[in-house]
């Protein structure tokens, strides 16, 4: 059986089923009604023809062997570790961790999200700061978070941002990247040397710095804090294990990375990057952040807290436009902590330090002087005129160090490091070894941290492999059951996909090893780039944004880019249809844009009238059009090519959200319908698997005139890099290669049809008991259908948010919920569920509308109101609700054959945001 | 932190506080007071010293490289396969069913019980035979047992069993050495040109043949059948899917592999072995055998069927001495029934029929001619003087073929055979290649198999992946808790000891590649060979035995030639005490030798005044002694040394089951002090996984004298073989090597001490509320104890059986029932079980107590009588139980978070058996 047969759910029979259902005689047939013939692209795409899974695997494996696995000890922020194999095997390679959604339905997400609250009382317990959120996209993004969030909370109205030269020059080339379009001036200063300016608001120090110098940031601290000015300390939490945090010198932020905590670093990523506060800034975060609340019987539950900060709500008055974290990686990490523990950091961190000691003291004693005594595990040497003669001497054993200058040369031990690497170091230099010596680390901590038993209760292999466990079972995942969530595309995510990225060849590459080691990695990039943009219709496409928010940011960057080098420096205003996702206007506002809305008319399309009027409003400063297509209504507009041209007229550019690619790929091209960029979501079209919250991948594609502008690989000086690593999060690339090659060109095709297909048939089927609110040609939808829930919710008080929770009971998650319109649900079948499973969530659906109607004849004590039913709730000794238990647990067509039963009810989430904890809360909370 | 801190569940600080309530102030102070001095070893352990888990997976890395992956045309029942991604990751790479128990709990076994009735129809189905067993170690014996059935079954007093000469060679080999001991004569015939003899009570055909050859074999079955004798077909599933089945012209037995459904060669294995017969014979068939029953409830369940067959019951009555068998490789072999189904089945066979068709077509135009037009996958080409040219051309060509005869070559396809691959072929042949042809297979097959539903509903991997998921839900295995199997050893199976099991430089070696491609497989295996010769004391060491049943016949095979190439030939009593495990009797039988039962004892240990009898009684004929030690009664007893030198005083040898080996290693060497030869479990002391079942692995060790009659790898001839593959099971051997690597002589120490303390630690802890049964030295006991319930049982009619079932609701499975004493519970908590998990369990059983105490209170209808309790009953409208249902799901101290349900209730096994259905029921029975 060919892949594409086992990606796509319902087999021909099924599909033919379904097309009876919605009234078509063939798939051909529905697509050519469905989708405008305007946009329509008949000629196929150029791909290879589609190869079998084992087919793929030896070519990922013959990839995989052109690249070099060599002893990296360049550092910059990537570092060898170990990953616990039990981490490895029962996370990043488990389904259950793997497939599951963002927490938006926290009671069936219990789970990560206790997960990611021990990584938030990792990270804030390290940094010694207050409030840490749920992960960033990398160090060098969550430093540009910090910069803004400190722009955001200082007193001072400087617009100067003041960076320390030994900040890790990834980070300042992101800073660099998001202060410009804000009208902020980045100052770097050697702050070793040189003092601090008279005024600024804000200061981000390196600790240790890139060249691994340890120095005591308090007076600088002080100083800034004298001028009104936020203080950042991008910090390293394996060397806070022992050296004094950020907190205790008063700093206002820590940012970071925790990839060297167990997660591979798989040529630049995915990994977790870290944010946190202290108190009385933490409801400035921006991410997501999880907190303690307590669900309807008040036990402690846990779920995203101060949602309402986040820039799918707060649209053009979003202070940033992250939404996608890296929770997967997150999970790792934290678990990493809790697997050592305290006093397991501790000597991890020991030894590593111990290396660097010694490897300082060979080096000295060759002769060779370091810039600092003072480091934990970076010793940078001193090699006047030689620097690149030794690291070509230590690569030629094995061994990759950091060219840090003509003139020196910097080496990190890590986790991994022994004595073997440091003796090839000693060779490279010239320099006879030395004994071991135990390091006297500076500015040592005296702080206790990670005191929460979670740290100290699953040291054996044994019990955190349990530890897992009963936390994957908490959880709803692809692996249960559909989870049908509009705009959000979950998809199979195929084994054969995940598997290469556990290879050692794919996971133990730096970002910056020399580009012979990466041969493999840069071949296959090289080919993911132009398969997708031939399924795009662009030019050229840059891999390098590491989410979808990143992506936007990248495309947007591009158009203004290519605005100013044209000298048409007053295009700034961003059009931006009201049904547009939230984040849009938040990047087009990062992107130093005016964001002007466009209303849709009550089809739910771009009122093109009143696109005239906008255009006609700000001919002059027209920046772009932002749209998504299919629209976030699930319709393919007609009016889209036109709504291009009439930009287009006008000078600006068309970008279109590439969310919805899932409905075009192999039918229309974004880049041949009229638009000049898009990014697109590899975690949606593209299979690469949601991981609770990310990772995301989130290339950008443009038209040939705007390649120029693209995010550069090279580290992204020429047009700015959005992201800290050259190729984003590549080691996840090789998930969306796969499903390309063995797709094939016909498999994308019919994927789409499928995926469709699946969408009328839930509408055709759903539509006498909910209307569907939007829909196009011939009263079809894209592949997502809007299920409007307000007329019930008016007549009988039943909210769509009682909808969500019941299909717990029935064995679902919920599907998108009040988004794009408040009150109702939007469902995303996607190609990949069979018949069986679509009819099981119709049956749900329709039985929970009989449900609804009953609603009044039990009053305010029903179901619905009372979703989820917990087991404690169902087998309590005393049940006093008005029905009974079985329709509680067991409502009508639920099997009770692998029911799942969500750990608690239903969450209160206002009364978490009213009483903040982000940490770990005490055992007795839970008594 | 060092592996063996990771392996071993507790901490210095728990266990100081164990140690506290054992009353011992050190782990030495205990175990010089448990193990008797006389056996005590103290010279340590002569191992490598420990690896980390990291440098262990690069030298296995290292070792694997030394392997040559080539394309294996070789055949002879092991095939190239893809393993679809989704079973290796969700099977054979996930926790929860390769760390599961042997079903004997049906209840919390019912996923795992559905995968194996899966594979039982898909058995009876391909062959169009009626009762499938649930797996055999492999063909060889599967073939073996195939005769002794026949022997029991047939109406002829012949004791001649017939071999059709084109069987494979290995199977030939294992009947060989089976026959012997028992009288068989075995006569190989060329069927295909000499008649059959006058008399003779079995026939054994291979379908095709090992030169590809399909006979039409219906004339040979009716005459045999006119003397009274059965058939035996050893036939290929993949071929059943076109050719005309043994069922269908009249086959009693058909036996054969499933390798080639999806498990990967392994160099020689696991997979699974199967045993399928015709009406009539089924309560006949050896091994274990699902069926279908109820639970209390009346709801179809599925539990092994007629137990009583069983080898452990029957002991020397037994007719098989297999108890483990092959389970988590049948659930992966069925499973790629399930995801391709009948037609995917079928269009993969007609693929290999093609190829090999082209390959004929090819020869035969380049003026090659073949022993037969009439074959399936394989092809023999003569090539007369040439063979071994051509193989040898082949090799270098990089594909292994099979030289048949210095005059035959035999090329077998199979699904991975590309076309290229058949050019290499042609190529090594020096003939031109040919366009491809369409097979046109001889005795084509008429009849529809898989035809239940179960087979047409996972073909998307989605499905798949959910199927999965839920089956495994169902059941309870080590990554849920604790499974206290006394003389099971369920401890830890350590990711990194699993992980290398599925690269493919370990799972694509074919068992007879030349040695030079298996390499890093020899040295393994040699390095292991040795490593366990030190810990046990012994002089040589065989891994061909797959499980410990076969170890324990080719050890008592070893004494047997033993004492006959020393011209005594009247040895055949083996003195077995009467507490011994059921199978060694069985084995004993199966080896020619007539078991003479010891006494025990009123402590429970050997009745040595009883030994001196039976010695006295059986002087002339004592073969050997067979103990276990510690004894299955979970005590060190002290006479053991002198046991052993009694019956060496008399001529006899001694046998010591290594079953217990985990309260040995380190601190006593059974080859030192007083065995002569031993079986090992390495699926209970050495880590390899139980599989739900099996995989087992059961290396047997020797002191030198019996070093030349262990089952040679050379393919047995000399000494006999006793598996099919000349290493058993060798692609699982890196899980034990692992763990010895990782553990060093100190960690294994410490790791036995720790089993030790733990089995105190639970006895002193539970001793108050259920009597020890057995204690040795100063009332220690071993690494296991006996909970005595019978004089509960009497007071209070309260049972074992509820004890255990009751278990269930408190999160546990429950320890061994009934063995060696009925009427008891036998604890093993291990090394792996950290303090917290042995207090819940204890906890538990305190809480249990106290239930007894009080079920008189409640009658009949009790907690323990109803145990265990499922959530569909738990959450009835209707409850009519005395006791609440909190009592009933959440008793004392039973935490809410991660309650493991149950799927069905007790289950009526009789019912079962009286109504014996082995094969998935029909759907409509679930009404």
């Amino acid at each position: 059986m060919s892949f594409a047969a086992r990606h796509i759910g319902p087999s021909g029979a099924e599909q033919r089923r379904m097309l009876e259902t919605v009234g078509y005689g063939s798939l051909d047939e529905l697509m050519d009604a469905a989708i405008p013939e305007v946009i329509r692209w008949h000629e196929g795409l150029d791909l290879p023809p589609a190869a079998t899974e084992e087919e793929a695997l030896a070519e990922l494996r013959a990839l995989a062997s052109r690249n070099t696995v060599a002893v990296s000890m360049i550092g910059l922020g990537y570092h060898g570790t170990h990953t616990p194999a039990v981490i490895r095997r029962n996370v990043l390679e488990n389904p259950a961790w793997y497939t599951a959604y963002t927490p938006y339905q926290p009671e069936i997400s219990q789970g990560r999200l206790e997960a990611l609250l021990n990584f938030q009382t990792m990270v804030a317990d390290l940094t010694g700061l207050t409030t840490a959120n749920a992960s960033m996209l990398d160090e060098a993004t969550a430093a540009a978070e910090a910069m803004t969030l400190a722009r955001r909370a200082s007193k001072s109205t400087s617009m100067v941002y003041v960076v320390d030269a030994d900040a890790l020059p990834q980070t300042l080339s992101v800073i660099r990247t998001r202060a410009e379009p804000l009208g902020i001036t980045v100052r770097v200063v050697d702050l070793a040397s040189e003092p601090l300016p008279g005024e600024f608001f804000g200061l981000h120090l390196q600790y240790p710095g890139a060249s691994g110098v340890v120095r005591d940031h308090a007076a600088l601290v002080e100083a800034a804090h004298g001028v009104g000015a936020l203080v950042t300390v991008a910090a390293d939490l394996l060397a806070l294990t022992l050296l004094r945090p950020p907190g205790e010198i008063g700093a206002d932020i820590a940012a970071g990375t925790t990839q060297r905590f167990g997660v591979p670093m798989g040529f630049g990523g995915p990994h977790a990057g870290y944010l946190v506060v202290r108190a009385g800034l933490e409801r400035m975060l921006p991410g997501r952040l999880v907190g303690v609340s307590r669900d309807a019987d008040g036990a402690p539950a846990y779920r995203l807290a101060l949602q309402t900060r986040e820039q799918h709500i707060r649209r053009e008055k979003a202070t940033s436009n992250i939404c996608t974290a890296q929770v997967l990686l997150a999970v790792m990490a934290g678990m990493y902590a809790v697997y050592h523990g305290p006093a397991g950091l501790r000597a991890i961190a020991s030894r590593v330090a111990d290396r660097a000691a010694t490897l300082a003291a060979g080096l000295r004693a060759g002769g060779v002087p370091l810039v600092s005594d003072d480091f934990f595990d970076t010793v940078t040497a001193v090699v006047p005129g030689r620097a690149a003669e030794v690291v070509e001497a230590a690569a030629a054993r094995g061994v990759n160090l950091r060219l840090a200058s003509p003139d020196a040369v910097g080496i990190a031990c890590d986790e991994t490091t022994t004595p073997a690497h440091l003796a090839e170091v000693w060779a490279a230099f010239g320099v006879a070894p030395v004994e071991p010596v135990t390091a006297s680390v500076p500015l040592a901590r005296a702080s206790e941290y990670l005191t929460h038993p979670v740290f100290h209760s699953h040291h054996s292999e044994t019990a955190m492999l349990r530890y897992l466990r009963r936390l994957a079972d908490k959880d709803y995942a692809l692996d249960r059951g559909m989870i049908p969530l509009g705009s959000c595309t979950m998809k199979l995510n195929a084994t054969t996909e995940m598997e290469p990225v556990t290879w050692p060849e794919f996971a133990d590459v730096h970002p910056f090893a020399p580009a012979s080691q990466a041969a493999g990695y840069r071949e296959l990039i090289g080919q993911l780039e132009g398969w997708l943009a031939e399924v795009t219709g662009y030019d050229a496409v840059s891999v390098q944004p590491n989410a979808g928010s990143q992506g936007e940011l990248a495309g947007l960057l591009a158009i203004r880019a290519y605005h100013l080098s044209r000298g048409d420096t007053g295009r700034d205003v961003c059009l931006i249809p009201s049904s547009a996702h939230g984040t849009n206007a938040a990047s087009a506002v990062m992107a130093g844009m005016r964001v002007v809305v466009v209303a849709c008319d009550p089809d739910g399309n771009v009122d093109l009238v009143d696109l005239d009027r906008q255009i006609a409003a700000h001919r002059d400063t027209l920046a772009a059009v932002m749209v998504t297509y299919p629209s976030t209504h699930g319709v393919y507009e007609t009016g889209i090519a036109s709504l291009c041209a009439k930009v287009h007229d006008a000078g600006g550019q068309v970008y279109v959200d590439g969310a919805n690619l899932n409905a075009l790929v192999g039918y229309a091209k974004p880049g041949r319908f009229g638009a000049d960029v898009s990014h697109l979501n590899l975690h949606k079209t593209f299979c690469i698997p949601h991981g609770g919250g990310g990772p995301g991948v989130g290339p950008v594609a443009v038209r040939a005139h705007l390649a120029p502008y693209l995010p550069s690989a090279g580290g992204g000086e020429a047009a700015g890099a959005v992201s800290a690593a050259p190729f984003g999060s590549a080691g996840i690339l090789p998930i969306p290669w796969a499903y390309l090659r063995m797709m094939g060109a016909d498999g994308l095709t019919r994927a789409t049809g499928a995926a469709v297909l699946a969408a009328n048939y839930v509408a055709a089927r759903l539509r006498e008991h909910y209307p569907v609110l939007y829909a196009g040609n011939k009263g079809l939808v894209a592949h997502e259908c809007i299920l409007d829930l307000r007329p019930l919710t008016k007549a009988t008080g039943v909210s769509v948010d009682d909808v969500a929770k019941r299909l717990i009971d029935y064995g679902f998650h919920a599907p998108t919920m009040s988004f794009p319109v408040a009150g109702t649900l939007m469902v995303e079948p996607t190609e990949s569920e069979d018949l069986a499973e679509l009819d099981r969530f119709c049956d749900a659906m329709v039985a929970i509308r009989a449900e609804i109607d009953a609603a009044a004849t039990w009053g305010a004590d029903n179901p619905l109101a009372n979703a989820p039913h917990t087991a404690s709730m169902v087998t309590a000794d005393e049940w006093t609700h008005p029905y009974p238990r079985s329709v509680a647990a067991y409502p009508d067509g639920v099997s009770r054959e692998g029911k799942y039963w969500p750990p608690v009810r239903r969450i209160d989430g206002a009364f978490g945001d009213r009483n903040l904890v982000c940490a770990c809360p005490p055992v007795d909370s839970y008594a």
